[in-house]
């Protein structure tokens, strides 16, 4: 193995190599040959110096480093061999693919990729990941995932405790759609646990609710749990993007009009695009009225639980039956970090479990009650918890709540300037979550009549500015057009607590999309 | 900051002081403070030197290591605190918890870890699951994760590639049992599309079809997916374990008698408990006549399919229609790493879509083909496939064959050895996949008559030789009882990839068992 096999692409390489000399050195006292756990002990090291010195910690994005590199597919293929075939390649070309592969990858934890509700992963929140993973641990017996299993339980309380509630139940699942799923499923089985052997066949045309904003994986879940698509009914938002609770509550009525069955209402705390969140204690109030199981996806919005200061924008939260909150959000924790929870503590248990006699044994030698493992839809599961409370231990109920009222802060600073500027327009007057939607308009429109020509030719504007940022590698920051609100292409800025934004890049958000747009008058 | 903060418990704290050292004179040379960014890069550096130290890597544990340190659940609340509060810890006190993590967590890449289906992680797929920790990237559009979207393509082409398609579609999933559930979303689609629209509703009875020896996942499916678990038949198993195909057919017969509507049979790869494959071809002629949808869970024993000697094992595997297959298992990708396979182009996206706009952008800069998010039920999902290409790079088609052959050659040594020694005795006569089931009857119990009380006694042996194995902490070896065939509690031990077992661990196997059993004769 030659010595600059060690050597990591970057600016830095001496430390690199200053591991491979110590890495020789001690070979030498101890073990003159190189053998094949020596090379993958190096390439561990090796990863966790390309890792710093390439600026992947949340935080640590170099200046220079573009967000993204972009190639199209079919250039990537031919730029890195990907095929799989039947001989090995040696440690050097391993980590030379490594390095290819954070060449080509997007940089998350990048101030300017403002383009998704994730972000950077929690730098702490990272070292714990790959604590669990190295352990390589399986998250459903006391047996075999002790330590684990009780950091789970300790967590899932903790989140509970930001919701109000001092009892419950809860898992962590493999992201924020599966969560609502098992809200789905829970209300279903509790209204009907007849279901669970029977299936759908036999109580009647059951009936979802969400708001037109509510995410797509309502959607998707309704498909995959035998209800329909056409049996979620979909529930107008206000001007905002909140859920207008009368109307909800006239779409049970016509439901049960129709003979139709409504069993569960998905609310949003922070909707996909807008940041919306949907007035919880009247929708709590319906609910109780018409017996309906009150589910919120907080899956965005659920950091916001942790400051004193905005949490009110989930008042009426401990009224509802289950909450879906992804910590690897607005919060940071690496992805995936989902927990679904639930007020109830009597149903979840009943609700999943099939006994199985090989792993959930009747007779073992400890106190059984701390195996979750009968209560998720899933066998095997990853250890999603751990790097949640090691970061949650490392910056304190404290630390955390900081960091979203800066995110907090740095979109309503975004929000001003924004409305100051000539050429940008929000989308909805006051965001109330950290995303922020706007038009950005070029300089000959801006006077001209707003005819269904002039928002055809705007619909085209984010598009093309976007394309401009990722060739670019300046800024990533998603566009939607609306469609149900009848809204042609604006963009989305989300802020997150990791890398923490400033008003630095607030300001350099803005100044690049004029940058990339001003020019763009004459866009067919 | 201490210097012996950076210490690590374990036999060599050299390395660990070295990095703290060269770490010290870096920031003298650059930054005179130490930041928390710092800390943090230190703390990514000690876990690395503590997953080698603590030998952590697969194939790298310690002699001396207890394979296990169990403690009850109430004494571990005692011995580390895991509440989380309002203040913040000190990056000492962060390591130290993570240093506790490894001390009260099972070691599963120990070589006397045989209690599961999964065990110690490939430690260059580790490598891979860092980086792409690191990177933290959400795998939805080829916008945000460009390079690991094409390796994802590439794995399943590959893994297809092994079951003979040389077409088709897939996605990775968070474990077999979301895999499962693919299969039997998929076949309901493709074969009633309206029910993702109209529900379960109007398409009559569906029934689907598993063995008694098939995995819990497809009856908690049957649950959510709406259909009930009455609406799951299970069908007979031989003697080995394997699905009786003449039952089968006699199963279908009768539910289309009963007016009910077949539409699903799950067939299995490597049981779980005998390891048992199901015989595909006939199985395949029988859906085939009958217009089924085959789905295999190859979660286990899909690794047989990388080996010439043992494919035959899945005879058939290419006539089917899905395929699940947990590279976690046997071939020992870190967790988790599930692939749904199916040999099928034009349905999977139409089944799963639901277009979401503010995503999955219609006038992207890029050919959209490679966006694979809309196909999944998950909206945010972890990279899983990056580890396994990467560790598959490392060793070649070749060098996963050999182990997968080492693995099936050791269980072939195990059961011979056993058959040979008084007062063990096989559960299954001739075990085809690599986990092998038995019961030990202490010394002098091994010439009475074998009555019902004789058999209830023995029931009560395998828990009480698992509780003492766990408190020595020599080894881990799962038991359960089987119902269905009347069988009472039974070591099962599986083999893996990774750590490679020897023969040399077979035997300590049986002689820590008989040493843990041979005074059990009064047991009660």
């Amino acid at each position: 193995m030659e010595k600059n096999e060690g050597m990591i692409s970057g600016k830095d390489d001496r430390q690199a190599l200053t591991l491979v000399e110590i890495k020789m050195e001690n070979m030498a006292d101890e073990n003159p040959e190189v053998d094949d756990e020596v090379i993958v002990e190096l390439l561990l090291k090796e990863i966790t110096e390309l890792v710093i010195d390439q600026g992947l910690l949340s935080g640590k994005a170099l200046k220079e480093d573009r967000v993204t590199n972009f190639v199209h597919p079919e250039k990537l293929k031919k730029l890195v061999d990907l095929s799989l075939g039947d001989s090995p390649l040696s440690h050097g070309e391993i980590f030379e693919l490594c390095k290819r592969a954070v060449e080509y990858s997007v940089r998350t934890n990048h101030p300017k990729f403002l383009n998704q509700l994730y972000h950077g992963a929690d730098p702490v929140g990272l070292a714990g990941a790959w604590l669990s993973e190295a352990l390589n641990t399986n998250l459903y017996t006391y047996e075999v995932a002790p330590f684990f299993m009780m950091v789970e339980h300790e967590v899932l309380a903790h989140l509970r405790s930001f919701i109000g509630w001092e009892d419950g139940d809860g898992i962590f699942t493999p992201g924020g759609s599966l969560a609502n799923m098992y809200g789905m499923v829970l209300a279903r089985f509790n209204k009907f646990p007849e279901v669970k052997t029977k299936g759908m066949g036999n109580i009647g045309e059951l009936v979802a609710f969400t708001s037109q904003e509510g995410h797509y994986s309502i959607l998707k879940a309704a498909h995959w749990i035998g209800l329909g698509t056409d049996n979620l009914v979909m529930v107008a938002s206000d001007s905002s993007g909140r859920m207008i609770p009368a109307e909800l509550e006239n779409k049970i009525v016509k439901a049960l009009e129709q003979k139709k069955v409504p069993y569960f209402v998905n609310a949003t705390a922070g909707t996909t695009v807008f940041g919306a969140f949907d007035p919880l204690e009247p929708l709590a109030f319906i609910c109780k009225k018409y017996d309906l199981w009150l589910h919120v996806d907080a899956a965005w919005g659920g950091g916001a639980l942790v400051s004193q200061k905005h949490r009110s924008l989930m008042q009426g939260i401990e009224m509802v039956d289950s909450v879906a909150w992804n910590l690897h959000k607005m919060l940071g924790a690496p992805l995936q970090c989902s927990a679904f929870l639930t007020k109830h503590t009597n149903v979840f248990h009943r609700c999943n479990s099939a006994s199985a006699t090989y792993l959930f044994q009747t007779d073992k030698y400890y106190d059984m009650r701390y195996d979750t493992g009968d209560k998720s839809i899933q066998c095997g599961r990853k250890v999603d918890a751990f790097k949640l409370w090691l970061m949650w231990k490392a910056r304190g109920n404290r630390g955390l709540e900081k960091m979203v009222d800066n995110a907090f802060e740095c979109s309503k600073y975004f929000t001003r300037q924004l409305s100051l500027r000539p050429g940008f327009r929000l989308v909805i007057a006051e965001p109330s979550c950290t995303n922020v939607c706007f038009w950005y308009i070029p300089p000959r429109w801006r006077n001209l009549p707003e005819s269904p020509e002039w928002w055809g030719k705007l619909s085209k504007v984010a598009p093309a500015i976007k394309k401009r940022m990722v060739e670019k590698g300046s800024l990533m920051v998603s566009y939607q057009p609306l469609v149900h609100k009848n809204m042609v292409n604006f963009f989305r800025l989300a802020l997150h607590c990791q890398p923490p934004p400033t008003h630095e890049d607030m300001d350099f958000v803005l100044n690049e999309i004029e940058r990339l747009g001003r020019d763009l008058d004459n866009i067919h």
